[in-house]
């Protein structure tokens, strides 16, 4: 197997020409930081992917987990890694500099995220719940539980986790059943029991803080009943300590089709005398208060699409130079396949692919940046409705594509991809979960519709319309780029009209729209991207005018855009009649036509 | 997890009134047969899948393979069920009644095959691959060998494989170095390794018959210096008894993606003084006697998408009528998430494209029938154009879109899709080997473009438009499809002109349509499965009207064809327009553009 190099030339290229590295730098808190910060940072981080964690990914997929009365064991090497990662400050780069956080910029954990999930998904799972357990707090919390629990979370000494799925509670959230009785002293007891619950239960850390949501005895039904508590594996004494272990434990782990390295955990709460937990934020506020870290986790298993089509397009590219098979027709000499047309099909449906979605992720970042950090309200404003429009689309969107890319990545090795030895179908094992946790694609897709095209009449879409709308002027004003403009222009105006159609939709018939809400947000995605790669063709076609000596680089950037634009991107003409045309016909179909 | 039951409805319906029975039974062999016998036999394959094989599905797969000493054991209850399988004849439905096989046509084994692979693809592969050593050995073989050989395949006593590919040969057969060495008595000895034997080495069986790819010492380079040899596991004594074991082992088996119940062999010929072959055909026409199954092994395969789509969609079915999840808006009430807009848009999705796929198989089995048994070589002539123009197309759109489909299978299931005892996470595993097995779906894409359309000039082409013109013009004449009519006629036009388009590339730059041809090729099957699902609307709807009392089945089957029309189908729009405008780019895409 190849080994994961991380992209820094392409991470370099979009911190340096695609980012807003002046406005950057003028947000409070960045003013002394600046891109050659940044990337010495990214280095970092690619050694630390390529040499510590790399190496046991795939091992840790074949070893997976072990469960005994409780205890979880991870693979040989992830407890070691995860010292050095947390020692590093792998875990915190974006985290609030009050409890011990780097309170470095989201653009900066993006990218890192990336690396660190290219070379191995399951182990970032850890600290990646960590930090949302850590936003919630931080958000919600009292001071005396930020006090008392951040330090040792942000430092990563301690793990976090977000325990919200039941049994009979899965997207629908509202129907959970966990109880939370108030003891009077400030306490409350938790039973109940928790599925899915990622790293419930595992070795790297001493001590787990589980954000538990819960109905107190009085709580209203559905969503606006929902309480959250901090349950701690074991007690925290005043001194810091650990104290006496929680009436809290993981029943079984789960036997998956991929992120073997990763504990599923059922988690039992209050077996006996009820497990002790703290309560954060308001009562039956719960959902709110978790809700909080909901855009960027849902930005952080976006990325995990884009980490695992990186880490399957170097495996192909690396085995499409090597092999050898079949001659020129031309020449008579062994060719490897790279020379194939059809791999160069794959190779370049996966290599357009992972630069958009990166591209997109990282502008979405920056836009998360400047809504936190930015002095004017209104320049918030505008950013966080970007933010909140195209987190949804980049989710499922980068989620969905990574199925067919590290479908493809298999396909370029030909039977040896079906070899779990090579590989490469652990990226599509480990890719499918993202799909479908921290929210469905049909969920995120109802998201985009309802909540954040119809809800605002189309104002966010519209400013993002706008900012496509300036890179087609650019585009179109270069020469070169005049068959992308076209592209990009025409996705633009299906873009406008079938917005404007589903959003006419859902005033009608909610139902209708949901039905094409998802071919409706493949289209958004697929021309999100193009936007983002005709933005790079801009860009790499002005600094090769201005002579820079990266041309190998930089053409590839504007004939990988060309690619997307007439490979890619067309997809949308089939996902906009569907959007159009079928609404009616999938909610008229009787539940008998499926079968008796 | 739900069993799994045979498609019956859906069987009976194109057997009755999409396959031509009034032609079928004038044919030599069959006249004495008829509808009523194929589906008592169905119904017979659906017990047998239900009772025997699906219930040790999932155990095999979670067991998987054992090898020690060279000696590969199943999973418990495998060989047993292939004494049953063996005995009740499920083997061999279709092999010539002269060795003992039953004689009946390829539509009723093209069925029956979709039923058992459903339930368990893994074990199906053992006689799978048998039928092709018995095709290749009947074909190309001596009396001699025939008569020691068929019978005891036949029955299924014995198990056949095919060895093509080695380390360095995959699908590029040409560059195989097997050696076989002449004795001069009749018998030759095989030195050399093959990797990806299907059922190699197991424990079905007495004695294995293997059919090898090898080179005489004096034979031409490449695919014209290769010839086919007999090589059994244990010698056969004339009188039919089991003699000495040869010199061939297994010497390790794969660790796969999926199909985990079948064993994938790396075996070695000759590591002492060479495995005793016999030749089969002539010398260095090996290939071309291998290929002779070719057709119906890759209709086997194109079976294992559609068998794995129906078995993931009745799963996910099932599921989504039981699910509770959510209130529904109007009502208040739990709702199963059949009602979720999206749900309904996914197992459409699964439904239109299983009844596509299969009924576009039927039609290919018919055509072989007849081109197999029909008097008349103008006849026979014009359905195996037909057959050899389908099948790639088959082939590779029906596995690849199996891939999407498993897929959605998982999705439907939410967080419960990604646990492996769910049980459909291995649709998905075992489904993606058939995109690469018997021909990549490139090489399907470029033996259709070269081999099948351009070769000769678009005949077999026009004649498959003819037909779809047929249906277009019924389709046109009833008002209640005007729709499905509208869709279907734009998507023949744009298969004309894209037809036309590409080989016109063809002759200019073979790569380039090369680059291209899996697009075609995945336009030509879209149009295709709308061809046949808009002739199973066209039956629906005169059936509906002659009063028949089906009327849910029916209904479903016009709605099911609407779905495809105008939320499946339009992935075409796209694809055509990657075909025209694309081929220059990712043949002009310089190989450094990739990265250094």
């Amino acid at each position: 197997m190849n080994s994961y190099k991380a992209p820094l030339k392409d991470l370099s290229f979009i911190f340096n020409h695609l980012l807003d590295q002046e406005q950057l730098a003028q947000l409070p808190g960045l003013e002394d930081l600046g891109v050659d910060l940044y990337e010495s940072i990214l280095d970092e981080a690619g050694k630390f992917a390529t040499n510590v964690l790399d190496p046991i990914n795939a091992s840790g997929d074949r070893e997976g987990l072990k469960i005994a009365d409780g205890v979880v064991t991870t693979p040989k090497g992830f407890k070691e890694a995860y010292a050095q990662y947390t020692q590093a400050g792998w875990n915190n780069i974006s985290l609030e500099l009050e409890f011990g956080g780097q309170g470095l910029p989201y653009i900066l954990s993006t990218a890192v995220n990336e690396i660190m999930m290219s070379a191995n998904k399951s182990f970032v799972m850890c600290s990646g719940l960590t930090i949302g357990a850590i936003e919630a707090i931080s958000h919600a919390g009292s001071d005396e539980l930020k006090q008392k629990y951040l330090p040792k979370l942000v430092s990563g000494e301690w793990g976090g986790t977000m325990n919200l799925t039941e049994p009979g509670a899965g997207s629908d959230v509202g129907a959970l059943k966990t109880k939370a009785i108030d003891q009077g002293d400030g306490t409350y007891r938790i039973h109940g029991q928790k599925i899915f619950i990622t790293f419930g239960e595992h070795d790297f850390t001493d001590n787990i803080i589980h954000l538990v949501l819960a109905r107190l005895p009085d709580a209203p039904e559905g969503v606006r009943g929902i309480s959250l508590f901090l349950v701690p594996k074991f007690m925290v004494n005043d001194d810091g300590s650990l104290g006496e272990r929680n009436d809290l434990r993981c029943v079984s782990i789960e036997h998956k089709l991929g992120i073997h390295a990763s504990p599923t955990c059922v988690m039992a709460y209050g077996d006996n005398e009820g497990a002790q937990g703290y309560l954060v934020g308001e009562k039956n506020k719960g959902l709110m208060a978790m809700f909080v870290m909901m855009n960027m986790a849902r930005l952080t298993v976006g990325m995990e699409g884009v980490a695992l089509t990186e880490r399957s397009y170097q495996a192909a590219l690396d085995y499409a130079r090597e092999r050898l098979q079949g001659v020129d027709a031309e020449t008579g000499q062994s060719v490897a396949i790279i020379e194939h047309a059809d791999v160069r099909r794959q190779l370049l449906q996966m290599k357009s692919n992972v630069e958009a979605m990166r591209a997109l992720s990282l502008f979405i970042a920056q836009a998360q940046d400047i809504s936190f950090r930015h002095a004017d309200a209104e320049v918030c404003q505008h950013n966080q409705g970007l933010v909140d429009l195209l987190i949804p689309v980049f989710k499922a969107w980068a989620t969905e594509t990574a199925l067919k890319t590290t479908t493809t990545g298999i396909q370029v090795h030909g039977g040896l991809g079906f070899i779990e030895e090579t590989g490469v179908a652990q990226y599509l094992r480990d890719a499918v979960i993202s799909v479908i946790y921290e929210g469905t694609t049909a969920i995120q897709a109802a998201d985009l519709v309802g909540r954040k095209v119809v809800k605002d009449q189309g104002k966010n879409l519209g400013v993002l319309i706008g900012l496509m709308k300036q890179t087609l002027a650019q585009a179109e004003a270069n020469a070169d780029l005049a068959d992308i403009a076209f592209e990009l222009k025409y996705a633009i105006e299906l873009l406008e009209q079938h917005s404007r159609a589903i959003a006419g939709q859902f005033m009608q018939s909610t139902k209708q729209a949901l039905s094409v809400s998802v071919p409706y947000l493949m289209l958004t995605g697929l021309v999100t991207g193009a936007w983002q790669l005709a933005q790079s063709a801009v860009k790499a076609s002005e600094l090769l005018a201005a002579g820079d000596s990266n041309v190998n680089f930089l053409k590839g950037k504007i004939e990988t855009a060309r690619f997307y634009h007439k490979a890619v991107l067309p997809e949308i003409r089939g996902l906009a009649y569907t959007v159009s045309n079928t609404g009616s016909v999938i909610t008229g179909f009787d539940n008998v036509y499926f079968g008796e």
